[in-house]
């Protein structure tokens, strides 16, 4: 841990969801909580690679009340204090508000960093590098700086941001965000990729506490207001009074809310191997799938395969013959995919929810 | 029931494993006990199909001891004297020597049919009017009568027999066997196919039960010594001293024991839609699967899938953008195979269950 970080702050976001992968990810296990990238789960990682970063006891873990017991689980040596438990989803300008203000009372020149915790990257040093000389710039200015990912592939699943066509030198190469732009068409995604001008939108944010609270202040005092309250509330020990408070806040992201209109966005490049494992696919690629190659885990015999992603929960698993097969077992179910189909099963998984949803209605 | 076979018994064989049928098929919970083509058990079925053709109260079982709990579970309405229970495994000889042996000292005219319990057919009505015939011309004379299946597909899985280039008329056009002949390799059950004069042999064997062990004296008199003696400990209630004169027989097949050897074997053709289910191939044809058909069975989603076979267990199973893929599960494990590969997965539990024998020697 470097001098220059001594006063970070981490702010770890716990939610999320995720029907493309299930079976593994549902709503009463969402994706944080699964090994999808290794032996731990993609929230243990992601907490210890933020105490490398800002040290032991600087870490906030927000997340769904609902989940309370799988985050005491899985980070059992964390106080109750650090925990920010949301009653009601509310996107993450509320949390990440709430986090701001929560650090600004301890520390007015406290940086923030925000991480969330469904995502994972190979290079852990160079992860933490960009980390560094983004919370260096942070600490320097009335600005956010976000982490950009070099794109390798024309993703649409992505948000992109648009840099300038040069920066100054220092701070890692940081470069200033001209635009954020939403998940583009393949043909657009296709075009960023080879413009050299894209990066993807890791949703990483790094700032100073009370810059944050000045500019929510400005851009959605809605959720600053509810954000307050909740902060005033928690300060009391007031749960029922936190749970009003917080749930009075619109639900919106920090991207729109804040990002996308507020005049200094900073973005550092980092080129980590970073991945959202947004979908087996992902998982596949993270975990060094290719053409020939399969990624296995737990009690699996392959014959005759290849190029196959295949996660055994309990019981052992054959696989003779496949080429290009997801086979993914848990409690939930069982998916048997043809790899790059995570369109169509997030599709179904929606469908089969609306449907539990009309029956229970 | 017809009143020509007042007097015939039935006798079914409810051994039987298969390493192609993993993972429902295993040494504790084997093929006939699995219910591969509806709703029912094989065993079960042939039960009912066997009452159909002969009357309750004259079907015996022959059976691993090791399942005598599955079989009482399986069909609960048979007394104990019914069930003939095998210490050890000596293939088929023994076991219907014994039965008929225990047949005659009833009935010294009844007629033995012997059912395998681990086949179906789909037209019931031809298969017992084939059973009929043969049990008809059992009765009438010294002689064998079996079933013969016409080949459908060049199989090289199954025996075959060759029939007289013609018979006489009557007994539902039974045919004399001119020989049987093991399984062929893929260029003579080509042969074969075109020919039509080769029937599959389905193990189904209806004679006068004096007259097998008359043969058997002949052909197999070790054979039948140790069946006379196990019979006679039966009758006597000596469990110990039946498993001990039943281990004493050779391990052998009626087929090459008695069948191959004998001078008078003949055949009613059946064209009735049997199948041996023996592999997840013959199971996925037997129950309507083609080339667009898929075959799904229990709580399946199915998005963009044809010509699979998937069987559930317990929970959803969720296949997308599959084609001509097995998937089945069970408590024991999981299958996901390319259909056709039976012979690589045979090779594969093989592989498993004598490196399984290496540990434990």
């Amino acid at each position: 841990m470097s001098k220059t970080v001594a006063s970070a702050r981490v702010l770890i976001l716990a939610g999320g969801s995720g029907t493309r992968l299930w079976p593994r990810s549902t709503d009463s296990h969402p994706k944080p909580f699964l090994s999808l990238a290794g032996p731990h789960s993609l929230l243990r990682d992601t907490f210890e690679r933020a105490v490398s970063v800002v040290g032991p006891g600087r870490v906030l873990i927000s997340g769904r009340r609902a989940h309370a017991d799988l985050l005491r689980r899985e980070l059992p040596e964390l106080p109750e204090s650090v925990l920010i438990m949301e009653p009601v989803r509310r996107n993450t300008a509320p949390a990440i508000g709430l986090a701001a203000r929560l650090v600004a009372d301890e520390d007015e020149d406290a940086v923030l960093v925000v991480l969330p915790s469904d995502q994972a990257v190979r290079d852990e040093r160079a992860f933490r590098s960009a980390l560094d000389a983004a919370i260096d710039l942070a600490r320097a200015g009335d600005l956010f700086v976000t982490i950009g990912i070099p794109p390798t592939r024309p993703e649409t699943g992505f948000g992109y941001m648009e840099i300038a066509p040069a920066g100054p030198e220092g701070h890692a190469g940081a470069r200033r965000v001209v635009t954020f732009v939403e998940k583009p068409d393949l043909e657009t995604a296709a075009r960023y990729l080879a413009s050299g001008r894209f990066l993807w939108n890791a949703g990483i944010f790094v700032f100073r506490a009370v810059y944050l609270l000045e500019q929510m202040r400005a851009f959605c005092p809605d959720v600053l207001s509810a954000v307050e309250a909740a902060a005033a509330r928690r300060r009391a020990n007031d749960v029922a009074g936190f749970d009003e408070s917080f749930a009075f806040s619109p639900a919106v992201s920090l991207d729109y809310a804040v990002m996308e209109r507020t005049p200094e966005v900073w973005t550092v490049p980092c080129d980590c191997g970073w991945s959202d494992l947004g979908s087996w696919e992902a998982v596949f690629e993270f975990r060094g799938g290719d053409v020939s190659k399969s990624v296995l885990s737990g009690p699996v015999h392959a014959v005759e395969a290849r190029s196959n992603l295949v996660l055994a929960h309990d019981k052992p698993i054959r696989v003779i013959g496949l080429e290009g097969i997801v086979v993914v077992d848990s409690p939930e179910g069982l998916l048997v995919m043809k790899r790059g189909a995570s369109d169509a099963l997030r599709k179904s998984v929606e469908e089969t929810l609306r449907a539990e949803e009309a029956i229970r209605a």
